[in-house]
């Protein structure tokens, strides 16, 4: 048999790397350096699944894998959902001096952002392409004032100064595929909607009452400006408990498709990216 | 008279700083590193307003103003917006090379995604900490296969080869004061609220109705995961129409207060960050 291939975000040691590795044990797994890369992977053909983070509980959705969806998926759709606990540590030299200097990827250091004014407040940050870079410049260049960020194992090479530096630190990821999942009996389904007239009071009210109709509950709501000129109006981006196959939720959103586009002209108006099991990741770390 | 203080994020030159000298022409602008030092300096006294960037067409909300906002005001609010155009330019050095090298903020390497992918889809991308940086590095080290992304003036010494590489690029600011605004009639509010229930179906549905019945439109809507693992539930934030001190708006707000916590046990069941004249900065591109 043929082995499972998986494309994913960024190098092996990487985050995302790790979450493939979680929701596809034993798969083959080719890395991309961006998300529409990985996402143009699955729609080609040339692998079976690709994952790519969706949110981190700190820093929020990652736009580029929204973009990704919206405007390249044609025939994949998400199939799984994974939140791993992102773990990030504190590393400088053996023989380091006072930190005046700490050096991480962008958004591990606004993750960071309550331990290092309590701890370094004096110190410049410095962002790096990723975390692994900031702990080689440091060893190559032996910066004795400089530290680094990076998940444990990322911090090879140098002492640890410092464990799980950002408390309670999720990060959610989405798997793409093109088979259609069954219904578990406790699925989401990714939505999202453009009301084509927007300035009209209670047009999102209006959108939502086809699921309170029935009874759906949505697990998350957001809205993106639309970036083209012409119509600067919103995309409204929904997640909703229950499968897309499941009667009421299908009859909802055909309401909904119903209520925003009557003619039938605006295939954008209403999108399902995909219904996935419900890991119920928030609630993670209550249990 | 005593000139007006104003605190900003970044230098001279940075996006913040040029929104801040255009919200308040002629005063006295101190830097800050951080969105929240330069609320806290609001807070404190220190200046009369401070600017901060709350989001951007391309990347979304910035979550640290998001998140200095809710924990850190308690006596200033939002008092104006401004929405300035990003024009990001494409320099490298006179007698450069073939460019294998894109260097930039992590942020406007992810704006200009569209334009790098289609000019140097095989340079490699280099985040560091501002734009400055990047010019300043190519200058000094002499990279002759490096490229920096910047604004003109921040391309200064560099030979520019591409103009607004990523068209329609906005980001928007709020001023923060301790100043009540007066209503113009045409204002805006942002709030939050905080369902203590919130898998219950139709929670938001219900949230909304008070609006709905004044007739109150919502410019903007978004939600975010608690941080707080012993209450894994979402907050809402809502942009509305109107000024806080309208008769309706008024109302509505006490209706959704009343809803979500009719014992009034907590008080950041319903938060209003400040109302602020409307600058439709959405459809600035439109006109």
């Amino acid at each position: 048999m043929r082995r499972t291939k998986v494309a994913c975000l960024g190098n092996k040691g990487a985050y995302t790397h790790s979450a493939a590795e979680l929701m596809f044990a034993g798969a083959e797994l080719a890395t991309y350096a961006h998300v529409k890369n990985v996402v143009m992977a699955v729609e080609n053909g040339e692998v079976d699944y690709g994952v790519i983070p969706f949110e981190n509980i700190y820093n929020g959705k990652v736009i580029g894998t929204l973009d990704s969806l919206v405007s390249l998926t044609r025939q994949s759709s998400i199939v799984r959902e994974l939140a791993t606990p992102i773990v990030h540590c504190f590393g400088a030299l053996k023989d380091h001096g006072q930190i005046t200097q700490v050096m991480s990827k962008d958004q591990a250091l606004e993750q960071c952002e309550a331990y290092l004014s309590e701890n370094y407040p004096q110190a410049e940050q410095v962002a790096v392409a990723n975390t692994v870079l900031a702990v080689e410049r440091i060893v190559k260049e032996q910066l004795k004032n400089a530290g680094a960020i990076a998940s444990k194992k990322g911090l090879e090479g140098l002492e640890i100064l410092a464990e799980d530096i950002c408390p309670n630190n999720l990060t959610r990821f989405f798997a793409l595929g093109k088979q259609p999942t069954k219904l578990t009996g406790d699925d989401k389904t990714f939505i999202s909607f453009h009301p084509y007239v927007t300035d009209e009071a209670g047009v999102l009210y209006n959108c939502l009452s086809p699921l309170k109709l029935f009874n759906i509950n949505m697990a998350d709501i957001f809205s993106r400006p639309d970036k083209n000129p012409e119509k600067r109006s919103y995309h409204f981006f929904v997640e909703i408990n229950g499968h897309k196959e499941d009667k009421l939720v299908k009859r909802a959103l055909e309401d909904l498709k119903l209520y925003l586009d009557p003619q039938g002209k605006y295939p954008d108006a209403v999108r399902i990216y995909g219904s996935y099991p419900n890991t119920h990741w928030d609630e993670i770390k209550k249990t």
